[in-house]
């Protein structure tokens, strides 16, 4: 194993400083593991957003172009947490240079895009690895491990929703987050590329879509208290049913109007034996219901139990594994992953495919809903 | 005010024998401010049964016979309580006869059979209250007051869902419940007559729809353990997509294969200024959350008030105003609803126009759904 | 077995109510199992209440003699439903004439009473039921029979607590209830009560005490509004410490200070195997940790499971026994479970005994107080 | 400001790799607020261990000698993360040096040792970090404002509970943490500790305390399996009941013993106006409830609201406001504040006296139990 692995941020936003911070507390939680992240050069838009940022995180270098990051010898691997509408020529780039890559979900802003960046994968033969951080959670970690051993039989049906607020107040003022050609996409790419990825993690391949995408306030401020308006081009919130390939259905609901919720990411999913639900704000359990306890001791102990799952990072040293975790932990644990993997010669996972395959549910939603809520085959 | 009112029971089934008890209860909760509830006549399908049901009960008379039934001139009010395709025949006669009628949800077993009845109801003249118990829940009464009083503003969203478990199991045998001809309908029908109505209750009239029924296990043993099959006529689960006459969007889904679920009846309505969560497994509670109360004192008091409900039963003697109370309590205010409306000549609510309106969403969704899922207006 | 039996009632306050509309259901819940119960008569302390009551509950009779009331050759029962300093006049009364006796809590005003009304019993050898209703829950049924099994191995502690609000405002004028030579009780006797009951019940009997009562408020209005003072003379608030004779050593808490509480009784119970946790306030689940569990498959299934308990009320024909139950329920089994003994020449449980016990364990921590806090046996 | 900080660490065990986890955390967190922590030397036990510490953590130096690490003039903040006993030792040298103290707690092992590093404390005048990290978690900083705000009006009770499991199981071998000369403490010191230091916090000093210390399994294996037995002299669990300076009453508990608990730190205060609820398994909520609300709109809105409170993190960069966070960010925000303090000139807050309060505390409850029970003035 190698001693280090230098790392070159294309992008400093909020996720580029998290997975900054992170990939200076690996060596902490697992000592010797992996080769200690070091941050080599940060890349941003302006001299001085770059400058700052690497004083900020210690990098030993910055710069504001792409093809001096992506074409750095020293570099091992290039971080990108830029914009989505960059992310294709950002990992075009790097992969081209050979570099192994860690992607932001979404991949891309578009299934064209995402398709080019799959060729250009193929061809560079590099190392590829996307952040659905979720995975991570020990819970999720349980549920994926409790559906493989085929405790919960046949599954009939499951809910997801991933549900944020503050766009309900028409007063808001219109941000790039709101503009097509710059954010790519509203709730739907942004949240529903998340519970998309879950649900194919947790129960296998989409097999077909009914999407409906509906934009409340269509007009905002252009700024705070400006009389001047601007159109919003994406969704503040998508619908969608779906049928998967074992056959279940089930709805999906991604929205950024749900007044009073903060990260309220939940999946429910049943089945003929048992049941799990899942819910972000209460990060560290799973709540498991195995119908076959129901027929036991005491008239049945027929109840869901609240799971623990704080085992499932088994090798961590810090922090004690009964305390609660948070939202951080699962990009902590996402980029170990990664880390871990291509210093073992592994294929990282999850990876460009499961970026694909979300990207191509994505895009069927959006047909369907275009043409009027129609079943679209992913 | 009379001293009593006399009650004819159609049917004694679970629900006719918990509507008898209940009357039973209302002199004691509210003393005085009714007649006093007397159980004249049960009517059962077999003599047998009739009498049983009359001895259990306490009724003075039994018969086996509608007509004597509705016919009976001591007999003030018809309680139908009888399988949903019996309903037409017996509110009918109970309309012509001119006696209060008290009708189980849903209304009808089809939408030509509320329409009948409705016609009937116009004729007659004779007063007409429905069941849908959990409008009566303090939680959903204080819902009703603050939608009212427009502290959510403009409502852009919501969600519904009531899930049953048990027919997941594909040993479980063929029951009535699962045949058009004698259940009339299946989740939609018994759960989602429920839920219809109270986002109706809650949020005003449903403008379109768009529906999946979805049938998982078609074929069942006629009875337990046996070889032979049956086939399953009716839905397990639906869901739907609906579009409100306030402009509001949202799903519904009612399911009898939610493994783990026991009276999962959960709505959740997102507004501009605030939002409210109820669930009937905790049903004393109503959670509510003000937008205004953000911008308030330390940092904004953001958070979701979980609201005590037991002042909505203000004249209620007995049980303690803040000890918990359970699903029975429901029925029992519904009954007391109807019987304190008819003693005073008011029109009993819910009534059947509200009854009505639910046949008329469920037959709009049956619609969508069989022609692959297009929005039909309501 | 009997017809029917003939109930009268001695005292008709919010609990006499109570018992008074309960008996009417058993009948429905649970056809055929127990002889009718009669409201008979009522006794009330004045003619005018007396009257009112028997109007009200549809009594035969009534009285405002308790020697008429116990002398009626036609009554079967005693419900002794008044205040706590009357319980012993009724109850000897009721015992001489050979009466079966249904006692509200606690048993007596004082240890003193409380051991004449056990030598009236042994000398009349009539049945005797107490009411501590919290048994009948079914989450308390299953948590006895756990406890039973002996799946939570050696007990090492606990914790118990029952608290209630409103007394915390001084302005809340005094009233009967903060009397000592009336009520008899304050929280220890009130709420107290209740939780030594549960911990006896589940956990067997106790050795030895050592408490603290506070009296916070030690002067009120005599009225809404008033100028005028008067003393409390009962606790507002008690603790105590106790070692049981299983070895386990645990606190008690019972407080009317307690702002923000409703019905806010909770036990948790700590073993060398496993762990359950009750909250009267979600009366129908039982939590259950199971430590071996803990070393099972998937690392281990640790974590609490939320029991259904709706099947430990197995002859019950309604309500749905998925729906949530109420606070109300537990005093209608309890009635059930008195009446179902005295039919079948059973002893009730629980009894005079267990009253007696209770009072013991009061009468231990009174004086624990008052010697500023030793360990008293009990 | 200074551009950097160095840290001396003395002890590098689950503590003190933690400490250092989260030194590199600041800068992203809090970017240009204080002096980028530096790690400068490592201090362990043995020269292997004190290396591989250095390597994991990169610090620049290490060292096997306290006195080289106090002496060095390039360290700026010993931060003493070792085992309680050996904290006096190491605070004296790093005080009489001159160095910025941020010791864990608890303070000391002792009273003695406690009042002996205040003595050097006031001597040497250098800035002293107490770690009490729960104070740092967002909902109790609002529970903080709220208090001092006078929210809750006169306080009348609280009870406090820290549990911890692993212990019931008698099978679990000797560990140095039940060897009372050298963990120093039990249950009482290990989990008291936090109890008692967020009681003060929230609502002042400690008047008096009457304890119980109980250890429930005296022998243990001297090693997993081993027949042989050691005795256990600490405490498993602890009870006592105190009396606040304000004139409130109420109960803590520490207990090692508890099935089924995780980190189960919960908080609940009483007063006149309002009551308050904490609990660390869901570290981000404040639960508040404002008597003066159950007084106005719809009969009243009267019930517990959930605070958010990631806004008590104000100037924070990531991750997001809304995300939930865990057990760790407690110990990172105290460092944090510690920093900010000192680069400010400002005492550090928690600070000795707060250690020193805390000991107090348990050493009143430890004679006090010695003593059976009776009432100690701290």
């Amino acid at each position: 194993m190698k001693e280090s692995i230098n790392i070159g941020m294309a992008g400093y936003g909020m996720i580029g400083r998290l997975h900054s911070m992170n990939y200076g507390q690996l060596p902490f939680i697992y000592p010797g593991t992996i080769p200690r992240p070091v941050l080599h050069t940060v890349c941003a838009s302006s001299a001085a957003s770059a400058q700052a940022a690497a004083r900020e995180g210690g990098f030993h270098h910055y710069t504001t172009s792409l093809e001096e990051l992506t074409a750095s010898p020293a570099i091992d691997v290039i971080d990108v947490s830029l914009p989505n509408s960059l992310h294709r020529k950002a990992v075009c780039m790097a992969l081209q240079a050979g570099k192994a890559v860690y992607c932001e979900k979404p991949l891309a802003a578009t299934l064209e895009d995402a398709q080019a960046m799959a060729a250009a994968a193929d061809k560079s033969g590099a190392p590829f690895g996307m952040v659905f951080q979720y995975r991570f959670l020990p819970a999720i970690l349980k549920a994926r491990e409790i559906l493989a051993a085929g405790r919960l039989g046949r599954i009939f049906t499951w809910r997801a929703v991933y549900l944020h607020s503050g766009y309900q107040n028409p007063q808001r003022p219109m941000s790039w987050r709101m503009r097509k050609e710059e954010g790519g996409c509203g709730a739907l790419g942004d949240l529903g590329s998340h519970i998309i990825d879950l649900l194919r993690y947790l129960t296998g391949d989409f097999a077909s879509v009914q999407g409906h995408l509906e934009t409340f306030i269509q007009q905002r401020p252009i700024a705070r208290g400006a009389a001047e308006m601007s159109t919003v081009s994406v969704d503040d919130a998508v619908w969608f049913k779906a049928r998967m390939k074992n056959g279940s259905v089930g709805t999906l609901e991604a929205s950024r109007f749900a007044t009073g919720t903060m990260e309220d990411l939940r999946v429910e999913i049943h089945g003929e034996r048992g049941a799990l639900k899942f819910d972000l704000m209460d990060p560290g359990f799973l709540h498991y219901f195995d119908e076959a306890k129901a027929q036991g001791d005491f008239g049945g102990e027929r109840g869901w139990q609240r799971l623990e799952s704080a085992q499932h990072y088994p090798g961590a040293l810090t922090p004690p594994a009964r305390a609660p975790i948070g939202w951080q932990r699962s990009h902590t644990e996402n980029q170990y992953a990664f880390l871990r993997a291509i210093s073992q010669n592994r294929l990282p996972s999850p990876g460009l495919e499961d970026g694909l395959k979300v990207q191509q549910v994505i895009d069927a939603v959006e047909r369907s809903a275009k043409a009027g809520g129609t079943w679209i085959n992913v």
